[in-house]
């Protein structure tokens, strides 16, 4: 594929395939638009019934066109788009994007349709956008090669922001919205149905270009996990935020992404852990991601300052109202320090008594505001800065606006950042504050998500590499294909350090079953890749005090099971000590089909499954982060030393839980659950209770 | 109190109290603000030490003005602000409005001040608004005698909400971003501490004004419960909706909002509750506070209809955001009906597979458009219709957004209900829109919390009379002050219905238990009401299989606790049968410092703490109540029949909560707690196993 970011973006020269006349359709927009804000390239309209189209000339063909053409956009319905690509491929044209929808959006015809048209733009070197594109704008060379209605504008406003989307609507959406609110953007991208190139190869391209400090995801799915992460480890390395909006955090949402899009279900907590694993920031207010990733992109840094905001107010139920918002999202508040209030309370400033400096509204006054703001961003203890500016910002910019910009001109490169939320409707004193360097906000929830964003944000994780036991290698091998029955599931949990309990297995039809070093009380269970969930199928008995029990239960057990499920393959009896500990955990590795692998980690049990309290993070994971998994579940609670009672092995548990999630490696296993894997006290370690492997 | 609507909002005459000649000074802002406004009454400044104050006659006190004055504003400092209401006093005005601070949000000192000055105005009947109020606002007399920076506006905006505010800030904050979106305000007041009259009297007096539609409310605390629920309810039954936003959503919010208004802490879920079973919505996200009501005050009905939402899009994207937000607020999304897709299908109107009504962009035009809108808001299936309208929105509103309004138009009175969410920045289709009296946002997040609340806000709930048995009163009365123990508790339960084990209460120094009928295994207890936590004080013994035991387990838990609480008071040892059942059950009767007695329901244990899965309302609550207690309730799963395990005994559980919830009515109860109550299968019933009373 020929990565050309200025076919893509500032072409020399473009086809319009399909282009109308009629400049009331939809397809006779690019040129209207190109026309309106003076691209710099030439512009070919290709019409091969039509002499000419809007003035211009019309070529029957690409390959008709007497000119290098490096960009098409093809405007034409479904049915001939793949004879107009080949068309393209034949006049050497780098980048296509493409209109129509019809391909994988509309079923297993259209989704045969999109792979023909993969290839012949693979085979050509072609780089693909759509199909279901609404096209590619930049703003700068006046490309306005889209059939996005809100490019009509009589100008286009020029910015540092890169938008790409899935949505071809939202292109529009996001520029007009931005620009009415003083965010420009440099290029947007309708990525459509990523069939060849996806947001990932985008984006990446659009890492060569200087003019791009940020860029902005609208996103309904994840349709290439590796492309996107090279290209947020890159931006990330380049020091150029991503700021992503993710529809489908509702159940509702995610079916209708699935339905319209034609891409695969995914688990929204796994696309949610891969994103914030490869350093992609999620935000939940549709208006923080053109807010966020402006106020990011100027590039604030905490650099060895705390993680925490202070918040400074002249209203102090403003100040409250950004506070509870911070508070919302997790981002600590830390008071004025105790240096500050001293030097600040000499000046006879008031600021309040909670943790909210509240100079009041006879702080409201330049001198005030500006001794405040330059004492806290000078104070190795302020973290962010947060100015709530009440009801002066609007006509009195002089009493509380001005005195944030100076304090924040004259405060020096490793002075705090500062951020500020105007109270009122403050349209003047946000241009000044943006102007001085300040980012400032129109929502206290776009405030918010920013400052979350900048305090806890995510960051690439490194890639964990991790051995497997080669024993691990040899029996999940030797398995067949299917469920692996609990005893070779044990004996590979086994080979990755997950103890089991002593224990014996005797053959399915043992009536005098000989226990050895055993100790009573013990557990007696059919050993069967039949029988997943023992409990139901009458498959397990606990508390067995003695060998004849013992008997007893294997002939229940047995006659339980050929009622219930008759065609099971009864492999044994697995006979283990009973064992008990402090708490129990689950661990599960899956493969998310969005995704890929992903490690879960719960405290198991109904309430696992009621209050979805779980941890997730792509696999396989670190021993630190399986222990950042374990201290984000709730439930574990009572293995952290509840109320004064013992704690649990969490190191235990944690290397268990990077072991379990090291089978990721092992491409033949589709899935693994240890569930429940009991967990003792402190330095007693875990034991593994029931777990189960599946190969593909 | 002179309830006195015309003194409050458009005075014939008012006086302002401190009122200063220098216009760059707060305290000339009332005056330079009713100038501009053009304000029809009368102004008179009180000032002792001039003659003139910007121009005006001024006046030594309220009484040497020779008029009836009606309102006044006290803009001196917090010492001179008693002595000026006095005057106030003699001279008959009916409102007085106070700003300065330094009263009940300072310290006992203050607060004692702030006493003095209650008592002062409620002597003349004087109605007093604050102290700490920036003033009064109505837009249609000019009345705009306020300190608050917003009302320097070149003009007054006019409208049919009113904001009440215990933030003095906020009143300009909503009048100014409301008017940047066309949200006019009718009165605005800033209730300050709300010494005199609080949100609930204000709004009561506002009621009378016919020319107010709606009410904003931004909280900072509940200070006056049953004003505000007089209120609401009579606003309710005028048809007039209340939305209030309300602060201490967080920890950290609710701990500011304590320190800066000098208000009591109550619990955010009390608080919550409380505001809910009055009829109050509250919202989360800001905009929403005046986004809202603005609508809901256009009185949409969904009168007979679904309590659900059809979303009808141009773009995929954008709708599925629509429908995603709807979703997470808990709203039900519907699709369209079987008999509206044949009748739009047989047009060949695309509508998309899902549920959302995809018109595609080939749909962006005005038939397709008024056909879909006409036929869906026509149909008995559809609750409220919302259309997500794609780019065409910003400059083309012929194609998506004059159809809308059209077939609303043509749709007579008993048509669904229509809002719209343009997806780009669309300000002149918002305008359109409105004027057509489609609801149109500019927030997806306030278009979907505005919906939510029209499909499921709150209402007033009916006062719950519950009659207490007279045992119940004879029991309570006749115990001491302070924990009853757990005898006299269970005795009081008992007359309430909610039954406990079969048990006997032995002396304390009992070495020869004589347990009579009752069953082993038997549980031991220690009575005293000193000992609350029984486990912890070693005062609880379970399993115990014959009298010998029953013997050696009162000796050792005597022994024990005479070791750890040595002075608690031993009245005897409670012998009860041991007791199993499918689940158990917390309920809890608490009376919140803001709003009055609550009652709280959980599964117990620690989930019920870890996860806060609890259902809380103001109590009594009626036995319909208490069903919807238990269905909220996540961790009751278990008693719902999970994975086909049998039912719980749901109904006795919520008699149990109705009859505990009515003890809210003996003053001298101040907490009652079950913890826990054994819920047994369907028609079993419920035991009560743990449960104690505390007196005031």
């Amino acid at each position: 594929m020929k990565n050309d970011l200025k076919a893509l973006t500032a072409p020399s020269a473009v086809a319009l395939i399909g282009a109308s006349d009629n400049i009331g359709k939809l397809t006779a927009r690019p040129l209207v638009f190109m026309n309106r804000h003076g691209f710099v390239g030439k512009v070919y309209p290709v019409n091969p019934v039509r002499e000419t189209v809007q003035g211009l000339k019309a070529y029957p063909s690409v390959e008709a066109i007497p000119d290098q053409v490096d960009h098409a956009y093809i405007l034409l319905g479904t049915e001939d788009v793949i004879g107009a690509v080949e068309d393209c491929a034949r006049a050497g044209v780098r980048v296509v994007s493409v209109l129509a929808n019809g391909f994988a959006d509309a079923g297993p015809e259209g989704a045969a349709r999109q792979e023909r048209l993969v290839e012949v733009a693979r085979d050509a070197g072609i780089m693909l956008i759509g199909p279901n594109s609404t096209g590619v704008i930049d703003t700068r060379s006046g490309f306005s090669c889209t059939t996005n209605a809100a490019f009509r504008a009589d100008t286009l406003g020029k910015g540092r922001l890169a938008v790409i989307s899935q949505s071809g609507s939202l292109i529009g959406a996001l520029y007009s919205r931005g620009r009415a609110r003083g965010v420009e953007f440099a290029t947007l991208i309708s990525a459509g149905n990523e069939a060849g190139c996806g947001v990932g190869e985008l984006g990446a391209t659009l890492l060569d270009d200087d003019g791009i400090d940020g860029f902005v995801l609208f996103m309904e799915t994840v349709r290439n996990p590796e492309a996107l992460a090279d290209f947020a480890r890159r931006a990330h390395a380049a020091g150029k935020c991503i700021v992503a909006y993710m529809l489908g955090e509702s159940d509702e949402g995610k079916a209708l992404a699935v339905s319209h899009t034609g891409a695969l279900t995914g688990s929204a907590e796994a696309v949610k852990a891969f994103l914030s694993s490869i350093g992609i920031a999620t935000v939940n207010q549709f208006e923080a991601l053109f807010e966020a990733p402006a106020a990011l992109a100027r590039k604030p840094r905490l650099s060895g300052r705390p993680k925490q905001a202070t918040v400074v107010s002249t209203t102090g139920g403003g100040g409250a109202m950004v506070i509870d918002q911070l508070s919302l999202r997790g981002v600590e508040i830390a008071a004025c320090s105790t240096a500050a209030r001293e030097a600040l309370t000499a000046k006879k400033i008031p600021l309040g008594h909670g943790k909210l400096v509240d100079v009041t509204m006879a702080g409201t006054n330049y001198d005030t505001m500006k001794a405040v703001v330059a004492r806290l961003i000078a104070d190795p203890e302020t973290g962010v800065l947060v100015v709530a500016i009440g009801s002066s910002a609007q006509f009195n910019p002089e009493l509380a606006v001005t005195p944030i910009v100076d304090a924040v001109a004259e405060g020096g490169d490793d002075a705090a950042p500062v951020f500020a939320f105007p109270i009122p409707h403050a349209e003047d004193s946000i241009r000044m504050l943006e102007a001085g360097g300040v980012p400032a906000f129109r929502s206290v929830e776009a405030c918010a998500d920013t400052i979350a964003l900048l305090v806890n944000g995510p960051a690439p994780q490194p890639g964990v590499s991790v051995d497997i036991p080669i024993e691990a290698r040899v029996l999940v091998e030797r398995a067949g294909n299917g469920m692996l029955n609990e005893v070779d599931s044990g004996a590979v949990f086994a080979t990755l350090g997950v103890t089991k309990p002593n224990q014996v297995v005797l053959p399915p039809d043992e009536t005098a079953p000989e226990t050895g070093d055993l100790q009573f009380p013990l557990v007696a269970k059919l050993v069967s890749g039949d029988l997943p969930h023992k409990t139901e199928a009458g498959a397990i008995r606990i508390g067995i005090k003695d060998a004849a029990e013992l008997a007893n239960a294997i002939a229940d057990m047995r006659n339980t099971v050929s009622e219930l499920k008759p065609d099971a393959r009864i492999e044994g009896v697995l006979v283990q000590e009973m064992c008990s500990g402090l708490g129990e955990a689950l661990i599960g590795l899956t493969r998310d089909p969005l995704v890929g692998p992903v490690v879960t980690v719960a405290a198991g049990g109904v309430m696992t499954e009621i209050y979805k309290d779980i941890a997730v993070r792509p696999a396989p994971v670190s021993l630190e982060t399986a222990r950042e998994m374990i201290s984000e579940v709730k439930g574990f609670a009572l293995l952290r030393g509840y109320r004064g009672k013992p704690k649990g092995d969490t190191g235990a548990l944690a290397a268990a839980i990077a072991a379990v999630s090291s089978l990721a490696g092992l491409d033949t296993v589709a899935e693994a659950e240890i569930n429940p894997l009991l967990v003792r006290r402190e330095g007693e370690g875990i034991v593994l209770l029931d777990g189960l492997i599946r190969k593909r």
